[in-house]
């Protein structure tokens, strides 16, 4: 497999390039049409390598690519999930080289859905290419559920789970979209937070008004909001919303120290990021802030002039977009709801305020012990010689919870993309090294599966 | 003369939108060609009218504009004042017809600058006109100084002003920038607050990144911007940074009966401005509040996703435009270093912070007794029916602080405005009941002082 890898890695790091050129944004609706030609392209490609029944899925959104080949008989089937859809590119001015532009350099691959999620799902397809070119055949029976709506949570692969219960039945759903611990710690993450997507909105007078003739004397929308959104944190970093940790998990000793196993450099991690100083939730180490602890962070805000200099206005309007990570068993809704009524009892004199939600999804925890999931660290040992710790991720994969719940199967996170690599940010890029290890991986635990 | 300005009204309302087509937005860069357009325009028009020693004067920004005649001997001067620059016209969707595409309907003039200030300076230009077509000179003295860089703060006009005492001497400033209190009821300020504009910026990390990987173990600019700019205010509407109160007079009962005078509806203002209820420092008077007190007021905030939908970042950066109204003796150099200081003191961990000033301007109380004001208010009774009353505005003209102080000269604040006609705001209008009396008044003020 490895020289196959090797024979064949600049006709398909070729062909990833043509899948890294679709900008299918699918938060962003003028590129719907890139967001279906990314499921087209998704569709060809699983024709291409022998897989059947492949239908472009229309649905309430963006469509969703299912292919199978089940004649591995008495063997287990996966379900192969990833998305083709990507998250918007701006800042664009950040970029150093352009988001669909892909460029490789210095051994990784620059562009948007480089590592999420696009060259990911590419693995996996690669790797079955490959195994059927070598075998004429596959170990294991293969379903791919490819979605385009994974950047806004996936709200029609949820009923379209739901109601396909049979045809996406399978031993194990197979999802390649987290990341190592760092460069040659591979990982199998086994806790993702849910999550919560919301924009608080704050209006006053119908118009901007001259600061000069009623400053000091009617609401400011955006003073109003930046009260608000104070009104919802301490400073020692914790939320102050009341019933926001209704749910969380009790912080034991043995939880602090399965977590304080993953590796933590703080001073590497600062540097990186050209931070002076790290800041959370008081009494709690990085590892537990961003794994198993909630958050509530500000993603976005906007209100008043926007231009160069200044207009002396007292601003009508003013928003924020504000998210949660939830972990345990805080549910989304009560969550939800405990905000609003924060900001209904703190809301400021004069003002009209509404939150609107977006997004939501159930925390998950996934048990390590699970053969499947043994048999992938088997896998990765095999190729990195390490065997993958088994993290709790901070990052939410709304879909995960319900493959889980719905279909009954493990969930296996074999993730191989880095920490370090942009996702969600401009320069996202993916290492070549877990390209052509990724492949080699994949396609070692299809051949354990079927042993 | 009331007779002349019916007779000529078509031509002379043609002549305006004409003015208010160049979209002479000082703050802009894009618009620097725009602006020269309405210099050149004020100069031929003061040279259509009879004016000499018509120049449009260079300096490191936008051009002067100024003209005289002064052939009326033993008689007083005035030096008209205005300005030809107009405020941005975002945001643009809030237009019933373009800013710059003037259009008159229900007997009022809109376009940006109808009534701030072009509108009012063209009233000026026009009595000129008027009153030589009559008698074929002038009761008066008269200098012309209109700028182009008031919506900035004058940076050009004051070394001006400075560099040329003589040429601009005169007996009076007389300056049409302000507002009646209602239609039908003129008004004469004798109030100015000063101004102080900047923007606070913080910046975290050297990229924005996934909320999931890092969110709540790094700090977010937001929340930290958030959290400075909540520290600068108390609930109950003080501003909260130590020592921002130093210089402000002490609101004596005599005071607060004057200010009182001026009439105020708090339910005609709640519904023009649909507001549920009026907001402001704890203990103060609509009047007060507007006219008395200094405010600190948050113009304009930006930071991390701006984008529809949702974008789950901890974003890198975020700033805030503030602006102050100043009173009394408050040195807005002062300040700026108590905001400054503030800042640093509550600077959130692991953030940079900066502070940039954008314009200052002291606050200025001018004699209502003085007998150039006096006449004016004799003029407005003429016209109105009603004598003036001389309020203390909220607003900043910072050259008027200068004009007293360099030109020793009284400073008449006649304006022909209307609180409600949107002065910085989308669907800025003038009223065509004050273009002929403003015309008529102007006139009639210029005859009496040559009594």
């Amino acid at each position: 497999m490895k020289q196959a890898i090797e024979l064949h890695k600049d006709e398909m790091l070729k062909e990833l390039i043509e899948f890294l050129r679709i900008p299918s944004i699918s938060a962003l609706t003028e590129h719907k049409g890139d967001v279906r030609t990314g499921a087209n392209w998704v569709a060809e490609s699983l024709k291409g390598i022998g897989m059947e029944h492949v239908e472009v899925i229309e649905t309430d959104g963006h469509p969703i690519v299912y292919g199978d080949w089940l004649h591995a008989a008495d063997k287990p089937t996966i379900l192969i999930y990833g998305h083709y859809d990507v998250q918007p590119a701006d800042p664009l001015d950040l970029w150093e080289t352009p988001p669909f532009d892909p460029v490789i350099r210095d051994d990784k691959i620059f562009a948007r859905g480089a590592t999420d999620d696009k060259g990911q799902v590419f693995l996996h397809i690669k790797a079955v290419e490959l195994l059927m070119k070598e075998h004429g055949t596959l170990p294991v029976n293969v379903k791919f559920c490819i979605e385009g709506e994974e950047e806004v949570a996936s709200p029609n692969l949820v009923p379209f789970i739901e109601q396909n219960e049979e045809k996406l039945a399978n031993d194990a759903v197979v999802i390649s979209d987290t990341s190592f611990i760092e460069k040659g710690l591979p990982a199998i993450c086994t806790s993702l937070r849910g999550a919560l997507a919301m924009e608080l909105q704050v209006k006053t007078a119908n118009s901007d008004l001259h600061s000069g003739t009623y400053g000091g004397g009617v609401p400011n929308s955006i003073h109003a909001l930046v009260q608000l959104l104070d009104s919802m944190r301490h400073e020692n970093g914790q939320v102050a919303v009341e019933g926001f940790y209704n749910g969380v998990p009790e912080v034991t000793e043995a939880l602090r120290e399965e977590v304080s196993k993953v590796p933590f450099d703080e001073e590497k991690v600062k540097k990186d990021l050209e931070l002076d100083a790290l800041y959370g939730e008081e009494g709690f180490s990085f590892n537990e802030r961003v794994g198993i602890r909630p958050t509530l962070e500000i993603n976005g805000i906007t209100g008043g002039f926007q231009g160069e200099g200044l207009k002396t206005i007292v601003p009508k309007e003013a928003s924020a977009k504000i998210s949660c990570r939830l972990v345990g068993e805080q549910d989304p809704n009560k969550v939800y709801d405990a905000i609003l009524q924060h900001i209904e009892k703190h809301q400021p004199t004069g003002t009209n305020v509404s939150l609107e939600k977006f997004i939501q999804a159930n925390p998950v925890a996934i048990d390590s012990s699970d053969e499947m999931i043994q048999t992938a660290a088997d896998a990765y040992e095999h190729v990195y010689g390490v065997r993958p710790l088994f993290p709790k991720e901070g990052g939410s994969i709304p879909i995960v919870e319900v493959f889980g719940r719905v279909l009954n199967s493990p969930v296996v996170l074999m993730g191989f993309g880095l920490p370090s690599e942009n996702l969600h940010a401009p320069n996202e890029h993916f290492h070549l090294e877990n390209f052509e290890k990724g492949i080699e991986t994949i396609a070692d635990y299809m051949v354990r599966l079927g042993k």
